[in-house]
């Protein structure tokens, strides 16, 4: 639920009193865990006690309550449920609801979400759609108000949030800070807008997003506001950060993952002053291996001792976001819980939610709504003029300089190239590995393209295209022909977003995104296995890469080092 | 200074392009504190480094930066200044201003306090007036606004705040939070304007006040809003109200002293939920002793890290509070800083509020204005009807009950009596230690008058009275006669409160309380001075207390046990 309450008892003067006369026995709870093992992050202790549940909240952590309803947890733990720092549920490829479905029977009770993608396709009305359909959801999704639309002038976003934007959005209720302030040269240069933004978040946090800065730079970010940082991939680094006065959120992603590296960090006088957050994880990754869960298991397998671990992962997380009431397990804070079978591999065997049984064994037990029929006001996000080939030509003066991708990561390289010409254009040369990199402004229908070149996509036939592509997400494709990319664009296109694999005139593959072209409104086990078979088809189209199409998402990032290729054109920095 | 600002950057854009042009060595500093060892509560560290302060805040931590000024700090340890979680200013018997010039020096920057006592006498007029009297002094004024005014039915304070008022008080800049939830059999017995005044603090902090709840009773007193508590006199007390998830203030008072006894709840699981509060410190106590500094000085003596002592009066204490940008030296935060000669004496050699140097060698450098002309609002509080002696009378059958001080405890026992007996009415009796107890409705001339009789005070001649009256503030009186009992309270009357000895009808003593009949309106050293000087007057007339009047002023508190004399008469609980 996104309704951030604050830890109050008397909206409902019933509730309040039903709760306290169930602290004190003139009343049966709502639910009784009996005889399990409270996980209690206040004390840091592991103690047998009964939980007592009236209202949605718990009334008392003690013995021997009398209670409507019960639950045996005998051999079990009962920690707080889990708190993912810094989320983009975009990432997953699925409606919210789905999101839910995998992390809810994973232990996971709230996410402190940026919607910075859907804000790029759809503004504010796009946040507001996310926002309204998590709101019933067993979880709390509490939002950030992305900083940074669009993430430089040099692409072309469906909509830009400006400070009156974002102040207004900073309003809401369900909102808890500032999005991650990514753009740090800007901040460092003192705009006057980042400031205005900033400004604007009042008494509530301003995330940071801070790769690499350090020394000088790095107090200078501090300094001007934001108060933490989830980017850091080095020890030294992320101990800087911690100095500099930042949160420190230890980052396990799908493939940034950096938990291992940073846990050093960690000791008696700085673990108050770290959590955890997944930044990206896509649905592959939240259905098999998991969600905070996953990350805790890892932290605990590599001998961070396990109520510290939950500490960070549940109240640490809370308190940073002042989400109160949430991430503990005593009298007066929301029974949000989980029971784990075992506290190391952090099996949970059963998910609470507001005083309810949400999931067990693994398995949604609450009833959601189907996404097919999710966000209306999401759909039809796509507006391309009509694309003709010849848009896609390439002046050889103008093809000197190709995009290399780097495997596995999302900088690339600038490099100088002798383009192959044919009937005076700069052409797609498989053999030598450079194909053709094209991205299509598609909110607007202005019928603006940029091409260039790219190096190490290894495609030897057909082309790639998709509806991700950061930060602006318009159409980005890549391929061998111009008539193969001409295709898989028109795919995407028609299909109001998505990933489409095109060869020789054929589709071979294709996922609709029809939600913003960012999201599917399919089940998240059906999305993860289509998108595995997707990537697969793309790999068989002669791609080295372990994730084509997770790479392309990222072609057209104008503000990663050193080049692109946006709807503005080939872009170096 | 009372406005807490959230910890953000650029309501003043000016300011905070300065602030990251000093971090960035492109402008110079303002102020350079260099070559200090800085306490870094965040990481627990003890490092060598300079700090940059620009516009009030640190820009950065670090090495060889230019400033406009500098300090040499070599061989000074750099802490965040000290922060009071919890703290009745009008106990120091001075105005707001001159408790700043005592507590300053000490390496307090920031206190948050309950003016209970002020909005006894003045209601919301009342604290408004201490909240502006704060504004522009060199400490951030934090205010509560007290949940309790009356304490009870039983006793007539000036004014009431019921749940209106204090939503409203609770809207007001500067004001952090709803204050010590005292009346616990209220909120056990869900009383609903209990339940609307905790609701109504919305997000803000809900203080808590819970002496010796335990069991059910703490539960239900957790569960239904109340976050923290500083009346924890053992340490099993303390430990389950951290695990009940209150917020645990280890309180070292002037006479309430628990710090010893609860410092081994300190551990490396705890300290998080751990912080300093003094309640109440006279002004002979902060002159003398100290304030915040005193209470680290034991904790350190006593074996606590200092370090960790430090970040528990500073980083937790803020972070408790929501005192965005309080309570660490790192870049952002406010320039609120101590310099200290040594870490386990906490010798504080100057204190820096908002990067201006403040107070240097135990001296307050800021100027303030006097209290002599402060806070014309609160004065004239006494409006009493004329007093005659016979107003005293009491008959034989309701004086078979005295009221029974315990020396240095504020509880007191009911104890059967058989009064001595002249013309018909009870009279005092100084030879058998019974004296009688009055109390005079202050504010409204009524005329109430409320007598008992009182043994434990050991006057052998003489009388005292006092508008400090715990706490509706009438005025109390104890006396050997009733002509003595008439003069001194004449003697606070007259003089719009005080404290006063009276002997033989000559006056003996008499300290003027002009501010609300609680504060004096002179220098916190004349107060001392003369505080002590009334206290030996009283004890002159052969009181074997330590404190006469320190405990005359609990002698109407109508909620602790067992029994007390207010204007409606002996009240016995």
């Amino acid at each position: 639920m996104t309704e951030v309450t604050p830890g109050l008892p008397a909206a409902d003067l019933a509730a309040w009193r039903r709760r306290i006369a169930a602290a004190l026995r003139e009343e049966p709870a709502d639910l009784v865990i009996r005889g399990g093992t409270v996980v209690d992050v206040l004390s840091g202790e592991l103690r047998v006690a009964d939980v007592a549940i009236a209202g949605g909240r718990i009334a008392a952590v003690g013995d021997g309550y009398a209670g409507t309803e019960s639950i045996d947890a005998t051999g079990r733990f009962i920690a707080p449920s889990f708190i993912d720092g810094h989320v983009h549920v975009e990432s997953s490829l699925v409606w919210i609801s789905e999101f839910a479905r995998a992390v809810v029977p994973r232990g996971t009770g709230a996410v402190v979400t940026d919607p910075h993608e859907i804000a790029n396709v759809a503004g504010l009305p796009g946040m507001r759609a996310l926002l309204d359909g998590a709101a019933d959801l067993p979880i709390r999704v509490a939002f950030t108000v992305p900083s940074c639309v669009p993430a430089s002038p040099n692409e072309s976003p469906g909509t830009v949030l400006g400070p009156d934007a974002v102040a207004e959005a900073l309003s809401w209720p369900g909102v808890v800070g500032l999005g991650e302030m990514m753009n740090f040269p800007g901040l460092l240069a003192g705009d006057a807008e980042i400031g205005r933004k900033l400004a604007s978040a009042g008494h509530l946090r301003r995330d940071g997003h801070a790769p690499g800065l350090h020394g000088d730079a790095l107090h200078a970010y501090a300094a001007a506001g934001p108060t933490s940082d989830h980017e850091s991939t080095e020890l030294a680094e992320a101990r800087d950060k911690l100095r500099a006065g930042l949160m420190v959120m230890i980052r396990e992603g799908s493939s940034e993952r950096n938990l291992l590296d940073l846990l050093p960090l960690v000791t008696d006088a700085t673990y108050p002053r770290c959590c955890f957050a997944s930044d990206d994880r896509d649905c592959h990754t939240l259905v098999h291996r998991g969600h905070v869960d996953d990350i805790l298991r890892q932290a605990i397998a590599a001998g961070l001792d396990p109520v510290r671990a939950i500490r960070m992962a549940t109240w640490n997380t809370a308190d940073y976001w002042r989400l109160e009431g949430l991430g503990a397990v005593a009298p007066g804070y929301h029974a949000n819980l989980v029971l784990l079978r075992d506290l190391a591999t952090v099996d949970v065997a059963m998910t609470i939610y507001g005083g309810a049984v949400v999931a067990r064994d693994g398995r949604l037990t609450a009833e959601l709504p189907s996404a097919a029929d999710a966000a209306p006001s999401l759909r039809h996000t796509v507006h391309v003029a009509p694309v003709l080939s010849n848009q896609f030509r390439l002046a050889p003066d103008d093809a000197t300089t190709a995009v290399e991708v780097i495997p596995g990561q999302i900088v690339t390289r600038a490099v100088a190239v002798e383009p192959t010409v044919r009937d005076g254009w700069a052409v797609a040369d498989p053999d030598r590995d450079l194909l053709k990199l094209v991205s299509v402004e598609r909110y607007h229908a202005t019928g603006r393209v940029g091409v260039g070149l790219v190096r190490g996509f290894g495609l030897k036939r057909g082309a790639l295209a998709s509806t991700i592509a950061h930060d602006a997400h318009n159409i980005v494709a890549v391929g061998t022909s111009d008539a193969d990319i001409l295709g898989a664009i028109a795919i995407v296109a028609e299909s109001q977003g998505g990933l489409a694999v095109v060869a020789d005139g054929q589709v071979i593959g294709h996922l609709p995104l029809p939600i913003a072209g960012l999201l599917s409104d399919q089940p998240i086990e059906t999305v993860a296995a289509e998108y595995a078979t997707l990537e697969e088809a793309a790999r068989a189209l002669g791609s080295p890469l372990d994730a084509p199409f997770g790479l392309l998402a990222f072609m057209s990032l104008s503000v990663i080092p050193e080049a692109r290729v946006t709807d503005r054109g080939l872009l170096v920095l």
